[in-house]
């Protein structure tokens, strides 16, 4: 069995925004029991990942390390034309990637105790996201 | 409904190939209607990941970043058997990832406006390099 | 068809585990003929990844990489509660990822020849690390 959901998720900015909610709850009331839930993002300046739910500080630690290695406005980059978190950006969403993928069975994610699914906004300014969930499974 | 094909995609060296179009004629003349394709490359260096379609410049300072993040020659490394790009390469392959997976409906990959999907060449001389997409669904 | 299975691996603290002969032992014994594996960890401080198989060099060389990308200890980070690995195997998590999927057919994985299924554990002690695979296709 095959199930497609989609979501708009609006962001305030860099930082991450906690989805796991939203997801859990697609999964609890979808016709497919057990199988892999893929979550996919429609942009190129954002990601999805899952990390640590508990410390909010790992989240802010992970900002820092983001912005140690796709600074904002490095001299090297080419490509500015919507400020300096463009390119950062762009590169923050290859190191975090655009889809996460979580298995499920009796209607649960079966995410560890402290997995949490996060999307990291990667512009300093907020927009509105895009996201695709296709349930696959029996 | 499952379907399986392969495609081997012919690099120049080092840097970016789009195969978009190729993913998207697979999923059009696919007998599945809607799920996800899931494409995978089978070496380890060289990469799949999604990012901006419009300003290939941001491709070249995704390479930048590339470059400072697992440096050609670095004094570092134990692995060199194939050269300076050798061990770089494989770091690089950690980090863009040897899969990525994309949502489709009608026929249609569901990517974002600005997303295209890009096999990314790792190594500096150019390769053969051999792609199986598996699209599951309904 | 699809097919669950959980795996426990013990780990004996930082470095990578290869995991390619479980997972081709379950898809060589399963139901499903053709389609893909995918691998999920349930935690946030170890991380799966496709990397060489041959030369272990590269894997040390990896960790070399890692240690530099997300240092222990570092001076900036604000966790720290379980010591100076802590945060350092967060961030390496997020650039290894959580999950790898692998297509199959015939009952055999399609990793390329020089293609391993490794299971990297960031923190310095040992743990037992749950694994969830679920094979989806026909």
């Amino acid at each position: 069995m095959t199930e497609q959901h989609r979501l708009t998720i609006a962001t305030r900015g860099r930082g991450s925004v906690e989805i796991s909610d939203r997801i859990s709850s697609i999964v609890k009331n979808a016709a497919v029991n057990a199988g892999i839930a893929h979550i996919f993002i429609r942009h190129t300046s954002c990601g999805l990942a899952i990390t640590e739910n508990a410390d909010p500080s790992v989240r802010l630690d992970l900002e820092t390390l983001l912005q140690r290695w796709a600074p904002d406005a490095d001299a090297a980059y080419q490509h500015d034309q919507e400020g300096d978190d463009d390119m950062a950006a762009h590169a923050r969403s290859l190191l975090t990637g655009t889809s996460v993928t979580v298995p499920f069975a009796d209607g649960r994610l079966l995410l560890g105790t402290w997995q949490g699914i996060y999307l990291f906004e990667h512009r300093t300014h907020g927009h509105q996201r895009e996201i695709v969930v296709t349930l696959l499974g029996a």
